[in-house]
């Protein structure tokens, strides 16, 4: 089952920055067929991939993102080799680029790369001329997940054009909300961001976004959010509050939810911080009337069926 | 050769705590059938588990439980794919319940969990739709070790009824140890456990066994030992007796085993700490007339058979 | 495709030092005719390994030694068992033989180890039915990187016998080294070594080799050099000169190869240490007309290819 083919000139997906309508519309569509039979519960695909060799390529810890290549893949009949860098690896002290290199010469066809480097995938895709896909660097892009929110936002509002999405959380960081403020404005999307001011960017004429610092007057401007992890690992910085005040202030509440009495789709890339950035209740989409609906385990299907679009669309055919 | 089927009430494999004798039965049969296949060198079995994905979660390190896991699901044509948590993974701070919910909705259908935690098994099955295979839960149960040690005595000894198991060890804190008394009494066998007074449970009457405190005497006792690893790693509190104590007084050696002069079949888990709880002699099945048999190697041999036969049992039919 | 057979006697690969000429011919004729297909784009190949189960088992870090034997053995259809040993399984105790043998009683055919320990791989051909494969055993052999190393000068100068190979950096604690002498010596070239003194073996005469110290006139006397990687990670001796000392006297730089200006082909195991041990210009094959030519990626395509034959001739008929 893999009738559905566009034309795409795609090579690599490192972002969505400067990736046209019509190429994401493709992969969601795509991904929309792929979806149909993954949910029967005894998904079975063609094998597109069949004798394709894809390395992922992590740098960085990762549960779900590279089960969840490493499941697309397979339903594509192709073959994955795991590449998880230790500190021991990297003090041998090879570049990145004689890595890919040498991992080429093997007849490794494609790369999902993961890096803490902002522009990693950028710069493979000069030394390799297999396929490169960006499965997040540093704190620049992560496409296929932006993308599979866009996936579940179309899937349950119709359309993503003239949706109003809020994004909330550690903006200034993430490599989630650049992606999908790229993604969603290509689609026709109002995009807001909300976080506390020592997070927000500074240039948000120049990326075409509102911006908030006020959580309920966010929400009430929104159909739709996006909630950030709050990379606790990493809160290092004099920038931000502390945990229970980023709770308060800027986390999807009960209390705030009951309150604002809002019907509210809400999104979360994963692993949540339950009742800090999110509620329980939020996350696991309990649903009194009038409440919020939370979709996490909807996107994490979605996932996969994005990344089986992503790597069928760039692989198959090249 | 997948022809043997029984007729199971199992969806998933916590423990053996209230496992009836008739899916232990219909368990070991099916293994048996197995083990045959398995040992012509060249093994070729059905894929019963054909488009099933088993993800092997692992929170403690494990080698051969693992991979006999993972060969297991593989002869019967499933897809794995491998969990490992290291540290920085539990710094994001998912929980257990949230990494299971996200690794079905990519649609795996079985879990294999091995975790620190005392009943982790039997919590994820009330959040997952999916089969739950406990391959050790802290100090609670590892259910497939004592399958294994039951399939090993059953087919040595014929039958397990009636007959005098002496489990020997750091009983207190044994997962297989537990798993083996539930399984044995089940099966119809006595049960005997054999340790320094600070490693014995305090309710002998409650599970139904004899506790003796000096080794030959449970020799003397039984027809077949279980001999437990004691776990060096965590021996720090202050119950245990020295290590070179412990040997003189509760190892299985040369001295002690040529003294006695009995036939005993002797069981252990693995990994085995030489000449501590185990004599060279005995780990390797050295057998002067008169001596011990060790059966180690066919303990992991019977492992892959009877692995097969519980994820064929839960998976494929459900 | 695996039409080329040819009649061996191995039945395992733990070193190149008795191996006779007749066998790595017949090695390098198989492997010549596996990457006439691996270079088509998409290999495809008889699975000579169906229902094969080869452990990979490691207990020091490597990405492509690992990932090629991993790949060479999908080509022909085994299954591949990744063990990669981290510290805490060490600390359980268990020996090397013991966990060789516990692999084997779950059916495993074949076993590739690489160990820290010299030797390592041939103690565990005395306790296993199986076919052992040294991947790098300490300071002792590494055989298929020296068997890619002569492939590719064979493929490039079309013989061995005569060649005059330089082997530079630290050959006293290089494993490639020493398995590149008793390799190339068997092939009939002559092999010169070329090192600071302190990294010179004291034996020349027995090895049947010639020891340089200049590196210029090791270059004026080779027709190729394989430089060996200088491993930082253990130069913790006092043997060891400067990083910048060693890089003037024994690195292959752009200077040293514009003043020689002779035509040499450059072989390097890696990883590489840019700018250390090799110039940029060189690992990247940049080539002024008279300069020298690197063959370090061709080097790992042929990896591939060598290894596919030493697996399908150890197992396939065995």
């Amino acid at each position: 089952m893999n009738s559905y083919i566009y034309k795409s000139d795609l090579k690599h997906l490192t972002g969505l920055c400067n990736v046209p309508a019509s190429e994401i519309t493709g992969l969601l569509d795509m991904a929309a067929g792929f979806k149909k039979e993954l949910i029967t519960g005894s998904p079975s695909f063609d094998a597109t991939l069949k004798n394709k060799r894809i390395a992922l390529v992590f740098f960085e810890n990762s549960t779900r993102t590279r089960f969840s290549f490493e499941i697309a893949a397979r339903h594509l009949g192709a073959g994955t080799l795991n590449f998880s860098a230790s500190s021991s690896s990297v003090t041998k002290g090879e570049t990145l680029s004689d890595t890919i290199r040498n991992l080429e010469a093997m007849q490794v066809d494609a790369f999902v790369l993961r890096h803490p480097s902002s522009g990693a995938a950028d710069l493979i895709t000069g030394i390799t001329a297999g396929n490169v896909i960006n499965a997040g660097d540093g704190a620049h892009e992560h496409p296929t997940q932006a993308l599979l929110d866009m996936f579940t936002l179309r899937e349950y509002f119709g359309t993503i054009a003239g949706l109003k999405v809020i994004i909330i959380g550690d903006v200034l960081h993430s490599r989630v909300a650049r992606s999908n403020i790229f993604g969603l404005l290509t689609a026709g999307a109002e995009v807001g961001l909300c976080s506390p001011v020592t997070l927000l960017p500074t240039d948000p004429d120049r990326l075409g976004v509102t911006l908030f610092t006020d959580l309920d007057e966010a929400i009430g401007w929104a159909d739709t959010a996006i909630v950030l992890r709050l990379q606790l690992e990493r809160a290092t910085g004099g920038y931000l509050p502390s945990l229970e005040e980023y709770s308060v202030h800027y986390g999807l509440s009960d209390e705030r939810l009951e309150r604002i009495q809002k019907h509210l789709l809400v999104l979360h890339p994963g692993p949540i911080n339950r009742e800090i950035e999110i509620s329980n209740h939020v996350a696991d989409r309990i649903q009194p009337p009038g409440y919020s609906k939370s979709m996490l385990l909807e996107q994490v299907t979605n996932g996969v069926a994005v990344r089986m679009a992503v790597l069928n669309t760039l692989i198959a055919e090249s």
